[in-house]
């Protein structure tokens, strides 16, 4: 039996995914767990095809993408550092719909599917915490599908940059966007001179952006915007 | 131990969601499950608490709606016969995102979330269907969002009457909406005025509708216009 790792066991409990786990599934977990360190603009999963590993970022962006027959891909989602991803096509074994790509260079831990299948019946705290995480993940595309239904582009990123901001005590917060204004459009799925239109629209609500730099001046008023569904039925042509 | 009742293990190996089953996980589902009979305009689930039990429809329509803080409603989905709903909730314990409500009467099955949850630990065959089932549903959300960030309404539209048809040997069908037309805007993600120009859009592809019956004149024509995403990046303003 080989000593547990102390980093790689120190970084799989700080993910959220793997938060409550006991130390027997941290230890299993562990011993099958692959640190990775990727450059930029890397494939990690194909869609297509079962993802063979399910994998935590540690730092970095990784961005996951649908590419219809036609070749027009879609931006399902951007990963920030303590996410996951290919989760549920490595509980189920079925093809992924989604590629995953680095945005930047990342740092990873790759899990591979059929250990974890295993371990999923010897470690019922591990099995808790991944039904867990795929009920959050489906509430995360079933959120994308209500905002896309419900709001404008400029709600949606009002959303998208209150989202960015950890800080709830200010009124007033500066961040930078965590990846370029093409990506985030993709994100937001509006076009790029949408997002001009949609940034320039929450300007009268105290949104300074300077390049990748954006000031809240008033996270009250951005949220009574953006948040409670205030839209009409639809913001969709 | 009682005798299976044969129609309900019939009706349970038909859906879908259970159909790789081995008898032993059938028997056992056939024992826990409760059919149910309800009128137009039940709400089977509120949504922000757990669910009771995964549902499974045999008749009917049911719609899948998440409500914001301030009342306004967006129709995820609308669940047709052989469909499932609730499991992510139902496997992870974690509140609901949604509301389930029946659109139409409807007969269902329904299964105890915590009697599922136990049966998951002795019968293979039902851990790994369930795992799929969450799998195949979180696919049908990614595949709506990216629906809502590259088509516009008329393709989603057509994307949708092409799902109801199952014939593909002819070029022709005739079908009927399974609800009504206010229904299917919100489903889609639309207001009403789009939706009829939507239908309007769709009228020199062949597409001829009286109320609810709708004609497909081209299928071909219409799968080239709906689904190999050949939209500019966006619809949505």
């Amino acid at each position: 039996m080989l000593d547990t790792d102390p980093t790689t066991a120190s970084q799989i409990r700080q993910m959220p995914v793997f938060k409550d786990l006991d130390d027997s599934a941290v230890n299993a977990l562990v011993a099958i767990a692959k640190p990775r360190d990727v450059p930029e603009g890397t494939v990690l999963c194909q869609q297509g095809v079962p993802a063979e590993q399910l994998l935590v970022l540690l730092q970095g962006q990784v961005a996951l993408e649908n590419t219809s027959p036609s070749g027009v891909s879609a931006v399902v989602d951007v990963v920030a550092p303590g996410g996951h991803f290919m989760l549920s096509t490595v509980l189920s074994g079925l093809p992924s719909l989604m590629s995953a790509r680095t945005v930047t260079a990342a740092k990873l831990i790759g899990i591979g599917a059929t250990g974890l299948r295993e371990l999923l019946h010897r470690e019922p705290s591990l099995a808790a915490a991944l039904l867990r995480a795929e009920a959050l993940d489906f509430g995360a595309m079933v959120r994308q599908v209500c905002d896309l239904k419900l709001r404008t582009t400029a709600q949606r990123l009002g959303g998208y940059l209150l989202a960015l901001t950890k800080e709830t005590s200010d009124n007033t917060v500066s961040l930078r966007l965590p990846f370029d204004k093409r990506l985030l459009a993709a994100r937001l799925g509006c076009r790029q001179e949408n997002l001009s239109r949609a940034f320039a629209a929450l300007r009268g609500l105290g949104v300074e952006t300077h390049g990748a730099r954006v000031i809240l001046h008033d996270i009250e008023r951005l949220r009574d915007y953006a948040l409670p569904d205030q839209s009409p039925a639809t913001p969709t042509a």
